[in-house]
């Protein structure tokens, strides 16, 4: 039997594990490597933002953290100067809903290695074991003979150097942190980026106070003794972060790193809480960072290796960020693997890895920057400002991608104006919907599991007058003479061979009520025709199928300024959608909005050219004609 | 060393496992035995009512219900006669949120083994195991010495009836079901009731069906061919229900029921659904029922045995009320024993439990029957308006209790009107309120955990006028001159050498939190005060200890009307809490609503007496001075 795998992943962090975990559900053969001899036990990283509570929950895996977790709503700032002693300056909300639309408007504390148990308890009922203590070394192309798939070679050995392994693979991805291994075989993928770098300090345990602010997160500024920030934990643990200031070189920070012990962290955290009164009750974790902001100027290799997380990125603890990019770098390009082993993928598509996350990850280096002066300058004010500004980059909501083959503009009939938020390259903006066949409110964002597949949403205000679109356009999206259908065909063959994974919970949660068209794409209609005036037999046989996607806008929720809206209404602004238009919106398999298209309900025609063009531009549909017997699973 | 268990629970089904659970997590020595050998594989109950789910909300039991349960929304009638062939003659909201203020308007479906599961699991982790095979027998008062407290001695066989066992306890509690050895061992406690019986088969399996509502609760009435009940299922199962019209005797009852066969009703379930096709792909469970409508003449003797749920009350399964029900007797009876069996309770306290349960099973009764009626009479119509009668009812939140010495009169300041959804003997109202502490919006049903203890709430819409009030009411509730204040004391003591259970999840829910003050009450306050103008510090001893459970009125909600609203204007109705007044409301270890007092502020000496009246009517208070150095934990 042939042991090369589809992926091999470097590194059993929480961007490695998010990554290990997409691939082994979608069906892929996957190896997950990590140096280390256990999940993180202590300390690290514990921040999840909203949107990667949205995310985890997509996957079925956020019950239990938020079950456990501390969950952050506000933000006090105090500060001292020499006029005046140490007092509260303001109080702030962190995500206000007015700022940014979540549908968890909280900071989730939870432990890394509690993250990173979730994932390996997922990967263990799919019958996938992390192999610990085992150290990347390096890779190179395999040899390949004519017509054959390029693989490649990595040279491993066992964390105590003792043994060596080759391990054959078709992809490589290093998911192995800062000094990753990786990246540092990848030629030329060296960390660019400021050479100057913040020292931190960082504690965790138990902290006895009379300070009444302890279960918010707390920044207290000081004129002369610098700043803190407090962060309240699980288990009735604070985490305290110090924040040295070096504005010289590297090695000036090494050497501040250096004296930075606990107990100097202690005794500068007392000194700068006085006349409250601060003891450590228990002691869990000190952490000592010397961090410089750099992105890595490669990050990727033949198309064949990628890098995610620390490996590709590196910034400052203090917004609680890294955790949560890491594992959308991996989110991101989770689903484009999947394609792209299974034969699907045009080239263009692995290229968007690339492209969109190093934009998120530059963005998040302006970000930090910004974020670390406001800290630093002591203005309790213009942290607040700065808060304010980056707030939906901060949540996750706001991390949004530019247009590419992957995120085309906006299709629009003639002459129509649109400012709708539902807009390519963004993430679907949550709602509450109906499904039609069991009349249960379900989330848009949460209800279709994510199974790697796309999602084609269908929106009509009015089904009667839209139904000769949706039919005509229906058949094609199946048909063989239509890209996506051509696919749906290519990926039925190759799930044949390649199933996805099924677990027990499956007998529950029946994904296949998602996948009854093909395993790539859930077709969904989305209406607001009202359900006593039609019923699902009367629907194209691509919807009347799906029928567990088959949603009425007639759910009315309030929004932050306490106006009743719909899910339609919300998603199609201001203009709305017209009783003679069809909305076409492709969401891509990682939750954000792919094409964007309204179509008068003469257009049919259009609508057709344009998903054709739309999924002709990263899927891979050259098929065999004898296929298209199973076109689909109709 | 004395083997003598505090409660000897008889049955471990929902009824049992409920009581078995939460007396186990008070601290107490549970024994509960079983003659079945495992817990209800397939079959029995499925519905689990909105109340049901907040109730195990607050047990933190819910999340693995809720994540595998299906829930039904509405309900879909279907009908047919010799003039018009099957159509839907209408679709209603299961609980519409205008007639029915749940937080989960829907009827959760899981089998009954997983809700067994979910207890014994519970159990388990608190160290205790249902002792299995065991077949109860019959009690009698164990022969005591003066000043000896009364105990019970339980003659129990194996199943197999080889060997015997002798258990000594100080209560016995039956949880048996319809054919409970236990009430069958209280003289004078024959069921009374209707001796009509209906007769009803069940079948549960997988349908395969072009009918299109299979995923709705649906009831089909037919002319001629009777009624069906469908209700969807987890693990895509439907329950079918037929019912045969018996108005003749039980003996004739039983005659049809042994013809009903599980061919007979999937033949007669073809016949009345025609023309839609209905084959079981799977056939997992067949039920036979002929039930009564009776209550136990008795459900105590000597206020040391008592039955709960079907051993004290049967009825038809049609309105998925059983399972609920029988929990909820539990439920009542648990804080009750637990204070008895502590020495902490006067005989009023235990009398109370037959009382209220006794009512609530005399409603189902009449609900019940006047359901089945409606549902027999065949008139869609009929039966859409029986069920909004009765559907607060239906849902558990309009299941309450009359006054009696828990839930006295409400007492109000001479001359005022009061239009309160606050009741004595009724449930707390749902609404969202914000933690003070740490700024997370809560749902004031749930937050504060129940660990068996009374809830007293101090509300008030300005915190600096009702300052000198609750100062005043708050340092008499923790003295030696307050019946509460000695009571306290006495708890302390009890909980010193019969703690409360531990589990490893203590340590993320910090349940300790709430319980500061005092095991045996949570001291709260709710106020519309601003948070920035008072901090917790300023607060009486008993409210700033209590920090946890220090509330903001902040939290705006929207009605089923789309109006918005707080807490504190939900709960006090039209004529609102006034600036010169407190509300004290004490909170039943149930949830339920006992004491509801509104004082002007000057009226804190009213509020003292009003309190110590209160809790002297149910709870012994009879304590030597010298441990009232621990009167609290203060």
């Amino acid at each position: 039997m042939d042991d090369t795998s589809d992926v091999l992943i470097v590194g059993a962090g929480p961007a490695g594990l998010m990554l290990a975990s997409n691939l082994v559900r979608f069906g892929l053969h996957v190896k997950n490597i990590d140096n280390r001899p256990n999940a993180t036990p202590t300390g690290r990283a514990d921040g999840i933002q909203p949107k990667t509570v949205e995310t985890l929950k997509q996957m079925r895996l956020c019950d239990g953290l938020l079950r456990i977790g501390v969950k952050i709503w506000d933000i006090c700032f105090w500060k001292s100067s020499s006029s005046e002693s140490l007092h509260r300056a303001r109080r702030e909300i962190h995500y206000p809903l007015d700022v940014v639309d979540v549908e968890d408007p909280f900071v989730l504390l939870v432990h890394q290695g509690t993250v990173e148990q979730t994932f390996i308890n997922d990967l263990s009922i799919r019958g996938v074991q992390v192999q610990r203590n085992t150290l990347f070394e390096n890779y190179q192309l395999a040899p390949r003979g004519q017509g054959e798939e390029q693989t490649l070679i990595a040279q491993c050995t066992s964390s105590d150097k003792r043994s060596g392994e080759t391990l054959k693979t078709k992809y490589l991805i290093g998911c192995d942190g800062a000094h990753s291994a990786v990246r540092r075989s990848i030629p030329g993928a060296d960390p660019v980026g400021k050479s100057s770098e913040t020292v931190w300090g960082v504690l965790d345990g138990i902290i006895e106070t009379d300070f009444p602010d302890l279960w918010s997160k707390v920044i207290v500024q000081t004129e002369d003794k610098g700043s803190i920030l407090l962060i309240p934990r699980e288990r009735k643990m604070t985490r305290l972060y110090i924040e040295i200031k070096s504005d010289t070189n590297a090695s000036e920070s090494s050497k501040v790193a250096a004296e930075l012990t606990k107990e100097f962290v202690m005794a500068r955290a007392k000194e700068i809480m006085a006349p409250f009164h601060l003891e450590w009750k228990t002691f869990e974790w000190f952490g000592r960072y010397a961090i410089a902001q750099k992105v890595a100027a490669r990050f990727s290799d033949h198309q064949r290796v990628f890098i995610t997380g620390d490996a590709s990125h590196t910034h400052s603890p203090k917004a609680a960020q890294g955790m949560n990019t890491s594992m959308h770098d991996s989110w991101n390009l989770a689903w484009k693997l999947n394609l792209a082993v299974r034969g699907l993928a045009k080239p263009a598509l692995l290229e968007t890895y690339e492209m969109e996350r190093r934009k998120i990850a530059e963005d998040l280096m302006n970000f930090d920057y910004e974020h670390a002066n406001a800290f630093a300058a002591g203005d309790s004010a213009a942290l607040a400002e700065n808060f304010k500004t980056n707030i939906r980059f901060m949540s996750g909501v706001g991390v949004e991608y530019n247009a590419n083959v992957l995120n085309p503009p906006l299709r629009l009939p003639f002459g129509r104006n649109y400012s709708g938020l539902l807009k390519s390259g963004c993430l679907l903006p949550p709602a509450m919907i109906s499904r039609y066949i069991d009349a249960n409110p379900v989330h848009v964002t949460l209800d279709i599991p994510m199974l790697g597949q796309f999602r084609v949403f269908l929106i009509t205000t009015d089904l009667k007058r839209s139904m000769s679109f949706l039919k005509d356009l229906c058949a094609h999206l199946i048909s063989s003479g239509s890209v996506l259908g051509r696919a749906i065909a290519k990926v039925q063959k190759s799930y044949a061979v390649k199933p996805a994974s099924k677990v027990p919970m499956d007998e529950f949660d029946i994904p296949g009520r998602y996948t009854a068209v093909s395993d790539i794409c859930t077709f969904a209609l989305l209406t607001s025709t009202a359900k006593d005036n039609f019923e699902l037999a009367d629907l194209p046989p691509v919807l009347s199928q799906s029928r567990w996607s088959v949603y009425l806008d007639d759910v009315m929720q309030t929004d932050a300024h306490g106006n009743g809206m719909s899910c339609i209404g919300k998603w199609m602004g201001e203009e709305s959608l017209k009783p003679d238009e069809v909305a076409v919106v492709s969401v891509r398999p990682d939750g954000y909005v792919g094409a964007v298209g309204l179509f008068d309900n003469a257009e049919a025609g259009a609508a057709k050219t344009w998903m054709d063009e739309y999924f002709g531009g990263f899927l891979d549909d050259d098929f065999v004609a004898e296929g298209l017997k199973i076109a689909s699973k109709l």
